[in-house]
C-alpha cells in the first residue's frame, strides 16, 4: 500500500478525535496534508480549536488546522452540544492550543492543495457537514476530477436517520452541501450510520484503551467515556459506536469493510425527509453508481487497529 | 376472541388472493362484510374481477365485491403487471365470476357499512393503493372515529421500498391517499415491507400447499410459483415473500407480530421520495404516535396457519 | 344562445350569493339543475343553509341543495370567517331554509347528473374550493370527458394571491382538488383575482342596488356592504370588488371577458406556494394549454347585467 | 450625494454592459472598486472577458475584473445564448482585451474588499446569478453586517418571470445563492422585471445613441440592436427593455424609482416554482420586511440619464 495524502475536514466531536488519532498514529499509511475545521458538532471558533488541541495531544503541532466555513450552505446553523457537551471535547481536559493557525480558510486550503498537487495525489475524508469541500467544489469546480476519493462520515439508509427519522446529523445540517458533493462527479465513498452503527465501542475496549496509560490514549478514554453516555441512554444500551473513524479504517484497512456501488441522492426538498440520502441499493431507478456505499465491517480487528494505533502515540 | 367484522380492501395481485383465501378460510374469526376493489397491481376492471373469482374459488359467491376508484387521488396511475402478470392472477386457471356485483360504489359501500354499524365495529383492511379508504374519509370523515382499526399492507423503512429506493408500491401509487389515512386519527396498523419481507414462503410450504389436492389450494399454490418468480430474480433468492396475507395473519395471531407505536408520515412532496413512509422508531420528533408499526413476525407459525386455512376451503 | 344547463358548486359567503342570484335571475339563458354545497368560507354545515336560503331568497325552493364535502382532499380545513363574519352572510337577514335538503351526497349528484345527461351537456361552475368535482373525478373519471365546462372563480397569477403572497383562497384551502381538475383534461376557465380584482362594485351600484326596493335586492344590498368591509380596510379603499359573480356573468355574456389559453399547473409542493395557479402566460413551458384564463372584463354592462337580473327577483 | 462606493457583480449580457457603462460614466457618484465576473448569461470565461472589454471600451482598464464562481451552488448551469447570442455580447466588435486579471477570484475580492473597508462603506450591485455573493456570505459570514446595501437586479412577480412561468433568469439559474442572499439580514433592494419591464428603450432613443457617434455610444447602440431583437419577437413589440442599468439607474437617482419594502423569499423546493421570487407586497404573511421591492420607475428621465452618461465615454 503506498501513502496517501488525506486532508481531513472535521468538527471535533470526540468521535472526530479519534478519527484524527487513528490517522496520525498511521503515519506509514497515510500523510495527513493538513486539516480543516468546520462548523458541525459544536460551532466553528470551537471545532478549529478542539483540532488543534487534538493534534497537539497526538504530538504533531506541525500539521496546521485551517478554519473554514461557520455555516451551512442554505440553511440556518444547527449543533448537537446535547450529544458532545458545550466544548465538544467534553470528557478530556486538553491545554489550549500553541499552533498558530493556518495560514489561509480551510476552503481554499482545499483548492490550493488539490489544484497543486498532481491528479488524483489528494482524498478528502469529511467527519461533519460537507460545507467546506462543496464550497470548494462551487468556488473552484477544477479540483473535481483532480480528486482521488472524497470518503465521509454521514448519511444513512436502513438504520434512517439520527436527528430527525429521515435524516443522519452531518447530512441534515447542510444537506445541499452534501448534495453538491454526491452529484459532482468525484469518485465518493459513504460511511453512513448502517455502518457505523455496528462499529460498537465495547466496556472491555474501553479499558484496554486507558490502560495504555499514555497521555494520548487516557485521554481519547475520558473522552469515549463522556461520548458514549448519550447514545447509551437513547438506545438503552452499554456500548456505543465511534461513528468518525471508520472512515480512517477504511482508508487503513479496506479489505475490513463491505459495501456496495450505488446511486446515492441527497433529499433537500421535502421537510420530512430533508438531508436524507436515499440510497439505490437494488437499483431501481438505473441511474448510474455514483457512491461506493459501506453497510459492514468486521469490528473486532478494526477496534484492535485503532487500539494499535492510538497506542503509539504519546 | 370475538369475531371481527371487516372489509377488505383489495388489488388482486396474487399475494392479495392468499390474503382472501385466508380471510374466507376464517370464518369463526372473521366475518368478511363485504370486499372493495381498487386500482392498484393491475386497473380497476381486472382487479374486481380477480377479486370476484378468488372470492368465488373460495366458494364464497354471497359476498359481494363493491368496484371502487379506477385511479389515485393526485397522481397519474401506476400498474405492476411486470410483477403479477398482465391479468393481475397470472399462474391460475379460474373462471370468469358469476356472481354480480356490488350494488354501489366500494367508497360509499365503506361510509354505508361503517356508519350503518356501531362505533367500533367494522375494521377496514388495504391490501393494495389506499384510495377507497381516504376517499370514503373526505367524502364523509364521520366514519373516522367510528372505525374500530385500518390495517393496511404498505410502506416500508427500514428495508427502503420496492418500488422507488424509499417508496413501496401500495403508497408510491397513491401517497396522498395513504396521507389522508395516516392523518385521520383513526387506529391504523401499519404492515410494511420491513415486516413482509420476513414472511417468506419456502419451496417447501409451496409443495405443501400443492399437496392439498382441493381445487383452492392447488390453484393459490399455481399463483404462488408465478409471483414468486419476480422476486426471486430480482434478489437472487428461490423463496419470496407473500406481503398481503400478513394483514389478515396479524388479525388472526397478533400474538405472532411484534411492532412499536410511532408517529408516522407520509413523504408527499419530494420527488426523490414521495410515498415513503418516514416511521419514527426513536420518537425523535416527539410527535405522538398514529400507527402500531410492525416489523417481527414468527414466521414459521404463520404459513401453518395459513395453509391450514386454505386447506379448509373447496 | 341556447340554455345551458349548469351545477353550482359554492360555498357562500356573500359573493356567492351574488352569483346565485345572478345566475337564478337569468332562466332563459341559465338552467341551474342543482347546487352542491362545499366547505369553503365557512364549514359546510353553514354553506349548505346560506345555499338554500340564498335560493329561497330568489323564490326558487324547488332547485335542491346538496351538501358535499365538508374538508378538503388532503389539506386541514381552513375558514375565511375574517372575511365574511360568522355566519358567512353577514349582513342580511334570512329566515332558516324551509325545503328539503337533496336526497343524495354533492359529489354523487355530481356524479349522477353528469352520467345521466348527454355528453357536453352539462357545466359545472364552482364557486369556492374544488373539493366536490375533484372528489366526483377521482370517484368516476367517466365523467371527465362529459362534461361541457367547467368554470371556477380561483387562483390568481398576475396579481398574486390573497389568502399568502401567492395562492388565492379557493385554490389554497384545497391545492390538490384545484390540481386534479387543471390536470383532468375536462375544458376548463379560470376566473382569477387577476380578473376578479376588476370587477369593482361602486357605491354608486350599491346605491342603486339598494333602491330596487325589492327583498333580494335589499339584502344582496346588505350583504355587499358587509361584505366590502375587510377588502375596503386592507386596500385602503372604497369599492370592492365581487369576484363569485364574475363566473356566472361570463356564462351569460362571454363577450365581456377577455383571457388567452395557456397551460395552468397548480403548485402543491412548496411550503411559500402551495395552493398557486401558475399561469404559463407566454408558453415558455411549451406545454399544451389546459385552461382558458380569463383576465380582463368590460365591468360597467357586467355590473348593468347583474343589476338587471336580481332586480328581476321577488 | 456622497460618492458610493460600489463592487458590481455581472455575467455580461448586453444589458450588464450597458450598466457598466452608466456606472463608469458617472465618476462623481460612483467608484467601480472592482468589477466580479459570474457565470450567467453565457459562461463564465466569457463573462470574464466580456466584462473586461466593455471596461476597457469605457478607457477604464485600471478596474480590474475578478473572475468568480463558473457554476451554480447547487442546479446544474444553465446559460442564455438564446437571448444573448454565443459571445454574450454579440451585436459589438470589441478587441481582446489587454489588461491583466484581478489577482484573486471573485469571491475573495469582495470578501477582502468589505472586510477592509468600514462598515457600510461597500455596495455590491449584481447583475446576475447572486453565486459570487452567496458564497462570499457562506465563507465568511462577516461581511454580511459590513455591507451597505445589496442592489440585485433578478426576480418577478407580478409579472410572473421569464425562463419559467414562475422564475426570471438570474434567480432561476441559482435559487439558492439568492435564497442566502434574501435570508441573510443585510439591506438588500431588488430590481425585479416587474420594474425593468417598464425601462423601455424606444427606438427613438437607440438612433439618439447611435448618432453620439463616439466610439462606445456606437458599439452600445449595436449591442442594444442584436439584444432587443429576441424580445420584440418574443413580445411582438419594436422596442425592449435594458434589465441591468436600471440597479445602476437606483444608485445614481432612487427619486426616480418607488418601491415598498416588503418580505420576499425564494422559492428553492417546487419544481413549478423554483427561482420565484415570492413578494409579500399586501404583507399577509406577518413576516418583517428584508428587501425594498422597487416596481417603478420614471422611464424617459433614466434614459435621459443613461444617455448622458454614456455619451461622456469615449
Amino acid at each position: 500500500m503506498t501513502r496517501r495524502k488525506i486532508i481531513i475536514d472535521t468538527d471535533p466531536g470526540q468521535d472526530d478525535a479519534f478519527a484524527l488519532l487513528l490517522a496520525l498514529g498511521s503515519p506509514d499509511e497515510l500523510e495527513v496534508v493538513g486539516v480543516t475545521a468546520v462548523h458541525g458538532n459544536v460551532p466553528l471558533a470551537r471545532t478549529t480549536i478542539n483540532a488543534q488541541m487534538v493534534i497537539e495531544l497526538a504530538g504533531r503541532a506541525d500539521i496546521p488546522v485551517y478554519p473554514g466555513c461557520p455555516r451551512p450552505m442554505v440553511k440556518p446553523g444547527f449543533t448537537a452540544e446535547y450529544v458532545h457537551g458545550p466544548s465538544g471535547l467534553d470528557g478530556c481536559e486538553l491545554p489550549p492550543p500553541s499552533a498558530p493557525l493556518g495560514d489561509r480558510h480551510g476552503v481554499d486550503f482545499i483548492i490550493d492543495t488539490v489544484m497543486a498537487a498532481a491528479p488524483g495525489e489528494i482524498s478528502v475524508c469529511t467527519l461533519g457537514p460537507m460545507t467546506n469541500l462543496a464550497v470548494a467544489m462551487i468556488k473552484e469546480p477544477a479540483i473535481i476530477p483532480r480528486l482521488a476519493e472524497v470518503v465521509f462520515m454521514g448519511g444513512g439508509f436502513f438504520e434512517g436517520g439520527n436527528t430527525t427519522p429521515a435524516a443522519e446529523f452531518n447530512i441534515y445540517v447542510d444537506p445541499h452541501a452534501a448534495h453538491v458533493v454526491l452529484a459532482s462527479g468525484a469518485p465518493v465513498t459513504m460511511v453512513p450510520i448502517d455502518l457505523t452503527y455496528k462499529a460498537v465501542m465495547t466496556p472491555e475496549w474501553l479499558r484496554r484503551l486507558r490502560a495504555v496509560g499514555k497521555r494520548t490514549a487516557v485521554e481519547a478514554a475520558g473522552m469515549a467515556e463522556f461520548y458514549q453516555d448519550y447514545g447509551n441512554k437513547k438506545f438503552g444500551t452499554d456500548s456505543y459506536p465511534l461513528h468518525d473513524p471508520c472512515v480512517i479504517g477504511y482508508l487503513l484497512r479496506p479489505d475490513l469493510f463491505q459495501g456496495r456501488k450505488c446511486h446515492v441522492e441527497v433529499e433537500i426538498h421535502s421537510p420530512v425527509t430533508s438531508g436524507m440520502t436515499v440510497v439505490d441499493w437494488w437499483n431501481v431507478t438505473k441511474k448510474p453508481a455514483n457512491c461506493l456505499v459501506l453497510r459492514d465491517l468486521d469490528n473486532p480487528p478494526f477496534y484492535e487497529l485503532m487500539l494499535e494505533r492510538i497506542a503509539r502515540l504519546p
